[in-house]
């Protein structure tokens, strides 16, 4: 299976949604990760998106900020699911880009996920359990990750008073 | 392959998420919609998702309104993708089911779509994207729906103004 | 000079922009009038504008509603200036079309006009105004919309409680 | 009677979570800490609240962040009041914690206080409110709070401005 | 006991907090409402919450709508808990009256609900739950009040597109 | 005439309270200030606008934060205009305290100005603007005011690109 | 004393500024109305507003929606106190002519009301209540009209649920 | 041709203004920067106005903070196309600035850009479109800059986690 595709509008995207590569990365699933701008390389998206439905990648992450097109840009260039991570915006901080990614027409789908650094890790995830629902052995990996989380909060439960 | 399950708050959620039911069925996969309220009937939802893991449900798709927890806790207890709709609430108009459903902390993910009907159908639609990743069969049911949707557009593209 | 072109996400959208074919109608501009969807259409986008630059069309308008991808990709396309205008979407109002179309990265620019029918009217007069400062004519007749305009608040500017 | 019980989805929510405890101890009043995660540990939400059930435990009070789901799910498991603190948000500052709180639907309540510190120190006030309504000595001890408190503004109740 | 004492800043706030009324009556707990404006009649605010706190009132909803200053002022007047209900206001749907009730500062709580019928009904609840954790009766209404509901959600829960 | 009050829930918004203080100072305009908190000082708010009306204080200027309920509380005592200014918040920036302050209910009013510095200054400027309706020596030095204000701007007109 | 001064930019806007009219009315203060629009007719503001302080008024409301800017633009041109009224907008309600009026620099201040007919009432009230502050007749009206609407409120305060 | 005029309510906008001037010069394109502010220099607009379609100015670009009068107030003063900055205000962020500026009424029109420095960048190039539909040598350069920035995308679109 090919990499998961990870794109983003622009390089200063990229400390946002480098949480997506790392928990794909901690999932043991490969990806792979590259600028495309919708607004000024537009070309580059219906290549992009036929290249990868050739390749069979089975998953598109795609982060961008204010007036954020690209996800719902490259839906409209593909059948493969694309997963949309509103990344921060400088004032609006990032309610524009949740605006702009999810609020999508009927007959083109975007899932979304939370803004920022979250919303990056989480299209990892669920991109690893879109592959899991196809593939045991990354769903057996979705739930010994979700253990181990569950076992972190549990053994640090209890909290006092500073003294 | 199991049917898609596409689960909501209340009964009354029904006429927006029978949208996504729609969809599914305009693409040739099979569902199955039931009433699981995250506050009302909160120990149906492990044992739902429980039975769902084991049943082999490939997708999830949760709608609810307000403060809209049930995607979210859902998430919480399976592997299987879930998709969020936000439905519209009777104030403020869905704002608080999406900013309650997308906005999930790290390490559980929910992939939300638009508030309302449109939300509804592309999380069916969605769904079978998923799918198609796996089945050449589905993808290609997505093409064409994709194709007929374009040349609807384009059948009727001139407009003017009323005499 | 070609003329101005007028584009929109849905046929569902015309009722908005008809008011720019009439405001240009009124000052004696020629106009055409498409549907030409972001998502649905995303193809024609790049030819569309091509043809547009080549026939010398002076302004695009370009009206979209929510997750409102429409004036930002064809001013991607195109060196003609392009006006957006908000388009009413059912559960947020516009308030999700207007920071999809306004809040545009650096490099790509969309004029907005208000949400809604006075911004769809505003558009085709904004229009006019950039052809008005290269066509004395145009401005000629901008002011005299204007002068006609302020004479009827002064027509009826007194006002008094109903008895 | 079993003291109060303080859950919270994170240890990073401690901070602003630990001016509920400060304010219950200021006004005598047991209470206990916990991190109790909705999204992370949600087998623990039941258990948890038959447990504090079975302990006679008078008030819980639940702080959370974002899609905040911990004070409604927990609500949704017991018949003791639960009273929310919406957690301040990195990007959205708490609106989407709030909205996520309060906006319950009928059957299943949550008491919401105002987002951060103030918010946390006024869920332990409310609970000894709640408890004083019960016992009279925590009564008498929140009008003495009260009272200290408004002779503190009006011991300096005069300002000047800096020479 | 004394009843739950239900205030509200105007008549026309009556049908939404006669959900409060219904709810309280549907558990077996008293109540008796009343309209006190906080901007109106503010010299009332002091004497009810006096009289209150002598009668043994065990709790206080109070809902008000725009700039919702009734909950906040009652509190400030008593130690009894006050619960409050953001009335849906005409331009703002209530997203004002939330605002004003919830933002209290540290020192006078109000534990706030949802805007609108459910809030008002679930104040009615959280009353009676408020209620029950010092009697046993009560308590055991409100257990049977949620097995009723649960139950009526499961009744119904399998839905069918209609033919 | 009796000094301008300046009234401000919180020795904590003195820093931007004082801006109407250094206004009303700058105008020749006496003024007194004072801690009164709406919330945990209520018998004040009686006592002192009434004590107010018998010096004949010509206007109230009142400032707070969050569920900021001191300038409506403090308009419902007197019949003195109250000028109330929105002091930003931690979480909301001064949204909340805004629509808490200008959204009040016919029959009691509050004049409202921007949320912090720039509002309290301006509150100071529209008491003086009220003095001025009915004292010719205010008038002028508003007049004044203005006049050097606009000066200033006219002065440093002129901008140019660092080199 | 000259009329009280209500300005508005539209026609449209005077079934919401008639309550400030009727408001005067009601408090026996002479007023006179007039559309002025700060876009359509801007010579007018000026020159208006030159001849209402040399008339000697003592007071100028003025309401618009959207992008309101009529109630700063007076304020600009003259040293009598105005009070700005947010006319409801069709899309977002009104929460835009709020900003729009409420936000003005430091330097020109807009004491503004609520948004629609209840701010406009209330522009009338606090315009009776800046004359009532020099007139003693006045301020003994709006006493009057005070107690009148406590007395109001009193007399229906008791409430019942339906039979 | 006239230099593109860029006005700007107070020095302080001039950070933010300032990137169109440099997108103007980087593009050929005279300009001249200006301090006319709409509320403390009002006189100014209409002769600034006029002067400017005397001297055949092509465009306006201004950009102002808060209640942003600034735009449309210019706009209503001549027939030349005016595009609005919405610069970031310190509390609310520009979302004032931006619905003050944008949602003008039919018959004055404001093309609006983005929220701070990508706005103002791309309110001169904007600019420059415009004047480049009636002259192809600026036509040229806008396009040069396109590719440029294309060129600069695909240059560096790779990415890697650090090591």
């Amino acid at each position: 299976m090919a990499p998961v595709l990870i794109l983003m509008g622009s390089q200063s995207d990229w400390p946002v949604m480098q949480k997506a590569a790392e928990m794909l990365e901690s999932l043991g699933i490969k990806w792979q990760a590259k600028v495309v701008s919708a607004h000024r390389t537009p070309d580059l998206l219906k290549s992009t998106m036929e290249q990868a439905e050739q390749d069979g990648v089975p998953v598109v992450i795609a982060g961008a900020g204010g007036a954020a097109h690209l996800p719902g840009m490259l839906a409209a260039y593909t059948a493969i699911p694309v997963f949309g991570v509103p990344v921060p915006s400088k004032q609006l901080k990032g309610l524009d880009s949740l605006l702009s990614i999810v609020q999508m027409p009927k007959g083109v789908a975007v899932g979304t996920l939370a803004i920022g650094d979250a919303g990056a890790a989480n299209a990892g995830l669920l991109a690893a359990q879109v592959i899991g629902s196809f593939d045991s052995n990354v769903r057996k990996r979705v739930h010994e990750f979700r253990t181990a989380q569950k076992e972190k909060v549990m053994a640090n439960s209890d909290l006092e008073l500073p003294k």
